[in-house]
C-alpha cells in the first residue's frame, strides 16, 4: 500500500511571537499548500524528490531531509524501518519563509509512522521533525515544525508546543516572492543584544495577544499583530517587503509582517477585504519588479495527514 | 460623612511578568492589608498621615501622593474639591515591594470619588491614580496601580490592564522584611540591554504563564513562575532573598521571587503547604538577621473599595 503524507505550509513568528508563534495554512480554496511525502514497503530502498523545486535540495540525497527524519524516525521507534520506496513531492519553495523544512521533515515523519503502524505520539513526532529541521537550520525552533504537524496556531515555549485559539472570522493573505532568503541570512542580522525596554514591550505584546486570542478580544488582536524585534532588522533583506506591508495595511490588513524569516508575507484580515489584501501584496511586490503570487488562507486545524 | 476608602498590598511582576503583571493581595484570615484614606467635607482643608509609617513619608505634605491624586483628580473631574478634611492611615511600609505608594494613590482617589459622587469610571481613577504614582516612582507603570485598583491578576499592556484569571487553588504567602530598597534603586541595578535570547525566553515564559492561566493548566504555570530579567540582578540588593527563597522553595512552593522591585518577597503555594511556606520565607531572612513578617494571602478579587 502506498501512504501519501501532506504537511502544510506554515508561518513562524506571526508577528508578535518571535521565534515561539507559529501558524499552518489552509488555503481558502480547498487546495493543498504543502510537501507530500509518498512511501511504500519495496524490496530494495530507493529515494527520489520530484515536483517544481525538487532541483533546489541538495544534490547529496544522504543530505536531504527526509532521510535525516528515517534516522531520527528509527532512533524514536528503535527499530530499523524495512526497505522503502520513498518520493518526495517538493511543491513549498525553498528558503522561502513558509517552513518549507518543515512540512519535508513532518510528512516524512508522518508517511514513515502510517506505512508501518508504529502509531508513535504527536509529542515522538514532533521531536523526530525537529530534529531533523534543526540540522537544516542550525538550532531548535518549533515555531514551524509544530504547526506544520499539530496545525493550528501554536504558541511553542519550554521545549513544547501549545495550541492557542484562532479567531475563525480572520484570514491570512500570504504572498511568496520570487526570492530566497537562507534562514541563517535573516537570523545574521539580527542584534545580539536589545534594550531592556524593548524585551519588555515585544513579552507584554506576545503576552497581550495570548489573552486576547483566550477572551476573543478583536482590537487587542489586532493591535498586538506588530513584529517589534526581527522586522526592523529583516525588512531591508527582503526588496518589496516595506512596499507590500503598506499596501495590505491600506486595503485593510490587520497587520502584516513577514512569515518566519520571509521573503514570504502574510497579513491578516477580515474576509471581505482578504482578497484584495492578497492582490495589495502582490502589487506592493510588483512595485519593486519582483513577481510573487498569493493565496488567501484561514489557519489549517488539522496540521499533515495521511491523504485518502 | 466620612468616607474610608482601602486599598490592597499588592506585588508587581509576579515573577514571571517584569513590568507588565500584577496582583493584588488579601489575607486569608480576613484582615486588610493596605492603606486607607478617610475623607470628609470641612470648613477648611487639612490633611494628616496617621499610622506606623506616617513618619517615612515626605515632610512637606504638598509632596504627599495622595495631595498629587488630589490635583490630578480635580483635572480629571474638570471640577475643584470642595474644602476636604484628608487622613491617611499609612498602614503599608514604603518602599518594600507591596505597593505601598499605588495603595495610598489608589484609596485617595476612590475616596475623592466617593465623597463627591463623581463617579468617575474605573479607566479614569487608574489613570489618575498612575500619573500620581509615575511622581513617585519616575516612569509610568501600571503593574501595581492597576490590580490595587481593579483587583485581581492584571495583565498590563499597551497602557491599559486586562484581568488574567488566577487558580482559586493557589495561595501566595508574603514576607515582608525590615528592610528599604527604593524602587529607582532597584531599577539602577538593572542593565540597559539584555541578550536576544533572554528576551525571547522571558517572552516565551509570560506568554506560556498566560497561556497556562487561561486553559488552568497549573503545572505550567508552576513551571512559569520564574523570573529571568530582573531577579539575578536585585537578589543581591536583598539580604536574607536567597535564603527565603530557597526555605520556601524546600517546603513546597510553586515558585517564589521578589515582589515587585523588593524587598518583600511572595512564594506561590498550594494551601496545606502556605503556611509552612511562610515560615520558611521568616526562616531565611532570619538566618542573616534580618526580622520580617509574612502573611498567608489569597488574590484580592475586589481592589480597592469603600469601606461600610
Amino acid at each position: 500500500m502506498t501512504i501519501r503524507a501532506y504537511a502544510p505550509a506554515s508561518m513562524g513568528n506571526v508577528a508578535a511571537g518571535f521565534d515561539v508563534l507559529g501558524a499552518a495554512f489552509a488555503p481558502i480554496d480547498g487546495s493543498l499548500w504543502g510537501d507530500i511525502v509518498e512511501v511504500e514497503l519495496a524490496d530494495a530502498p530507493s529515494f527520489a524528490c520530484v515536483g517544481p523545486f525538487a532541483d533546489r535540495l541538495p544534490h547529496n540525497p544522504a543530505d536531504n531531509l527526509v532521510l535525516k527524519v528515517k534516522t531520527y524516525f528509527e532512533d524514536a521507534w528503535r527499530k530499523p524501518l524495512p526497505p522503502l520506496r520513498i518520493v518526495l513531492h517538493k511543491l513549498l519553495p525553498v528558503s522561502s519563509g513558509l517552513g518549507s523544512s518543515s512540512a519535508s521533515a513532518v510528512a516524512a515523519a508522518v508517511a514513515f509512522d502510517a506505512v508501518v503502524g508504529a502509531h508513535l505520539s504527536r509529542d515522538i513526532l514532533l521531536q523526530v521533525a525537529a530534529r531533523a529541521e534543526s540540522d537544516a537550520s542550525g538550532a531548535v525552533h518549533l515555531d514551524n515544525v509544530a504547526p506544520c504537524l499539530l496545525g493550528g496556531l501554536q504558541l511553542c515555549a519550554d521545549g513544547r508546543a501549545f495550541a492557542l485559539p484562532w479567531p475563525k472570522e480572520l484570514l491570512v493573505a500570504v504572498a511568496s516572492p520570487q526570492l530566497e532568503l537562507a534562514t541563517r541570512q535573516a537570523r545574521a542580522v539580527l542584534p545580539r543584544e536589545v534594550p531592556l525596554s524593548l524585551a519588555i514591550g515585544h513579552a507584554a505584546n506576545l503576552a497581550h495577544l495570548v489573552h486576547a486570542l483566550h477572551v476573543h478580544d478583536l482590537p487587542s488582536v489586532r493591535a498586538c499583530l506588530r513584529d517589534l524585534i526581527a522586522e526592523p532588522h529583516r525588512a531591508s533583506l527582503v526588496p518589496g517587503f516595506r512596499q507590500a506591508q503598506a499596501a495590505a495595511l491600506a486595503a485593510g490588513a490587520w497587520g502584516c509582517s513577514l512569515s518566519g524569516a520571509g521573503p514570504a508575507v502574510f497579513a491578516v484580515a477580515e474576509p471581505q477585504a482578504a482578497a484584495a489584501v492578497a492582490d495589495a501584496l502582490i502589487a506592493g511586490f510588483a512595485a519593486v519588479g519582483v513577481p510573487a503570487i498569493a493565496k488567501v488562507c484561514g489557519i489549517d486545524t488539522v496540521g499533515a495527514r495521511v491523504l485518502p
